[in-house]
């Protein structure tokens, strides 16, 4: 089997079996739970020598009783009885092993070495690939399955995961995550085999990277300056101080390395770095659902002038630049606009509505026409407060229907209001704009997508 | 009358009358209908030559009908009219005015000008006052009451801000804000009678700024710099660029100054300056409800080994120390953790309960106990994922028992899972800790708070 026949074997099972399955559901840790509540369709077969049946499916008291094919083994007992199970596995020829247990690289005594080196010696005979131990193995929304002990959210999302902490995948603010790979100790599955996955995978458009740190680093940079350059790979490097780096050392086993050539080894290998979870979620989701932009030129509409100034604050802050609306677009605002008002970018939209007295959703749209028009223009920040149940859905209506029309340029809301939730949740669901709680996040957003906008036309 | 004793007629007025209140609420914009809604309690006079009442309200042709003490005139009409009714205010005695109507220093025109030139001839003449123009004016949930056209959440919190621009008063991610002071243009009132103000204000703990610019900054600098002494002053100083700037003179007519020269000025005044609107909501409630630091050395506890690793690169960021644990607090441990984990900072709990399969609660409790009794560490940083409804209910009160014994250092969580927004909810109704969507934004919060403890100490 090629890396990535068996990489879709560990992401695409069509039967599993489950050793250490639990008849409790302990603070909602269990995976047969789970993959029954989720709608799994393939083959699942717990082992459990105590036990016939756990929650309506039949156990097997070991793996010798199973007598079907199995793409996938996940493990999750005490750390002494995990080189018995993986042989038993290899026994009865089952070639894809998750191992959950914590206790090995990962840990502080000479057993955990000891075990961790009998695992070991099952790797790549007859063909047999382990990932983990201390992992949560994988996910994937598409067929309903994972092997995670926690409870995912699951969404069919393009953007495919590689981590070496579980919490990844559990993440609030990454609910944008669609596929897994989380790698923790990594004593076999690697960055590079979940790279070859993820690359040829049609259902992932974007490819996000939690790294602790690695053994073949050099191999893995090769890899990914490959991969960059067809679909966007997003990094979370971290381990950034010697103490960080300690602490990651004794949490995957894995050497951090220093962070200014990692820093710089992404960099020329077209990676985007991010410097928080925050930023991960913001970027996945811009890269999924967001067009390329030619340059770094914003375009910000605003209701409030002082919204407006924070926004330039946060361009400049992530090298963007401030537009100059084209002559044709000031002519259209001038139209509507209190002739007092200087028309300039920002271009505050309240003075036409609250002075001049111009229906509101007039006023939007023709700036956002215009903004969308202008070549001097490269993506447009919106700003508006929303009040009322009938505003929100007026407002959403008209937004979508100028990103059916437009959908060459990024457009981002920053929004306010008691119905700023419910405007987002409506805009979210249409897929065709983000909404941001901060300027600073959105600019920052931004700033990634021209920069990797700039990067592909390059190549 | 004293300048104190003027500004709560401003922010606690007995009466109000209203100057251009429609007959609609278009898009929620509707002053009448807002403190209808809040339940101001004090006398309403709408001002209204073509209506005998507007929502149940009787209106009056002019003010001179009135024939009653007024606390407050607010102005919401076309700016040509402005003069004419603050002439007619301050005919009928009403010594209190804010101007919500835009046109004037923020107008690009030579009437706009004039006309700020004729307001001007009335400030301070027989003790006349004047908020604005451009300017929400006030708002003070203590008695349901504001100016706003747009409407607030009004929350009875023990933040006072000062801004320039009413988004503040209608900011999402500030719904942490108490009572409100929109200077706007800022033609009269200023940051100076503001802070006098709010110094003074029993009901006010933590003052935050919003400053875009100012004429008179020596002066305010010596203010803010004594207030500073007595409760924690936050600000937000936009215009950093000299586009942002420019923006700003557009937006107030205010001149935004060198940004290096406000960052030291604010500096020595002893005032923590923010970046962002998210870290200005973040540090009002900070103040409002965390207890002062001793030091800056964090204890992390996790139930994952990677956001720990994440937690340490965020402390570091923000130059906080991460804490060596005593080994009291180590000998705690020890008792509850498998013997080949290593026991540290970040303390990892989660082997505890999953591999020594000791009780969930009583490992949180005794980690968090023993956090809080060790002298080695300042605050707390948890990080947890919550997946059940029975879980989340059981961490909340573990969490606020805790907290109702150990008051004298931080605690702030960092919650994942698919109750982590149910728990947040109940966490912050006790009003004792704060849960973060991101460690950097934990860690940035935490050190803020240990600067400004140590400033404390220093006076």
């Amino acid at each position: 089997m090629s890396v990535i026949e068996q990489m879709k074997k560990f992401m695409e099972p069509e039967s599993v079996a489950l050793f250490g399955v639990s008849r409790r559901n302990e603070h909602g840790f269990n995976i047969l739970q789970h993959i029954l509540s989720y709608g799994y369709q393939g083959r699942i077969y717990p082992v459990n020598p105590n036990a016939s049946e756990i929650m309506g499916v039949k156990t097997y008291p070991s793996a010798k009783n199973i007598n079907a094919e199995i793409d996938l083994a996940v493990i999750n007992l005490p750390r002494d009885l995990v080189p018995g199970i993986v042989k038993e596995c290899v026994e009865v020829g089952i070639k894809q092993i998750v191992i959950a247990t914590q206790g090995f690289s990962d840990a502080n005594d000479e057993e955990g070495k000891r075990l961790q080196k009998e695992i070991n010696g099952f790797i790549k005979k007859d063909g047999v690939r382990i990932l983990g131990p201390n992992s949560l193995g994988t996910a994937n929304p598409y067929i309903n399955f994972s092997s995670s002990f926690i409870k995912l959210n699951m969404l069919k999302v393009p953007v495919g995961i590689i981590c070496q902490s579980g919490s990844f995948f559990g993440f609030h603010e990454l609910s944008t995550l669609g596929k897994g790979i989380d790698l923790a100790n990594s004593c076999d599955v690697d960055f590079i085999d979940s790279l070859e996955y993820f690359d040829q995978d049609p259902q992932t458009k974007v490819i996000v990277l939690h790294i602790e740190g690695m053994r073949n680093a050099k191999e893995f940079i090769k890899t990914v300056s490959r991969v960059a350059r067809k679909k966007p790979v997003l990094a979370l490097k971290t381990g950034r101080t010697e103490q960080a780096a300690r602490a990651a050392q004794s949490h995957t086993g894995s050497l951090a390395g220093s962070d200014a050539v990692w820093d710089a080894a992404l960099r020329q290998a077209g990676v985007i770095r991010v410097t928080c979870p925050n930023e991960l979620s913001d970027l996945s989701m811009a890269f999924s659902i967001l067009p390329p932009m030619k340059g770094r030129r914003i375009g910000i509409i605003t209701g409030s002038g002082g919204l407006g100034v924070i926004t330039i604050d946060s361009c400049s802050q992530a090298n963007l630049e401030v537009a100059s609306l084209s002559p044709a677009t000031v002519e259209r605002m001038r139209a509507l606009f209190p002739s007092w008002q200087s028309i300039g970018n920002p271009l505050d939209i309240l003075p036409a509505f609250v002075v001049s007295k111009q229906p509101f959703y007039k006023v939007l749209t023709e700036a956002l026409d215009a903004s969308f028009k202008d070549d001097g223009i490269d993506a447009i920040s919106l700003m508006w407060g929303i009040w009322t149940r009938p505003e929100c859905n007026r407002f959403c209506q008209t937004i979508n229907e100028l990103l059916e029309v437009h959908c060459h340029k990024p457009l981002v809301c920053f929004l306010m209001g008691d119905y700023a939730g419910e405007a987002k949740d409506i805009l979210l669901a249409a897929g065709k704009t983000m909404v941001f709680h901060n300027p600073d996040r959105a600019a920052r957003a931004l700033a990634h997508l021209a920069q990797y906008s700039a990067f592909r036309r390059s190549l």
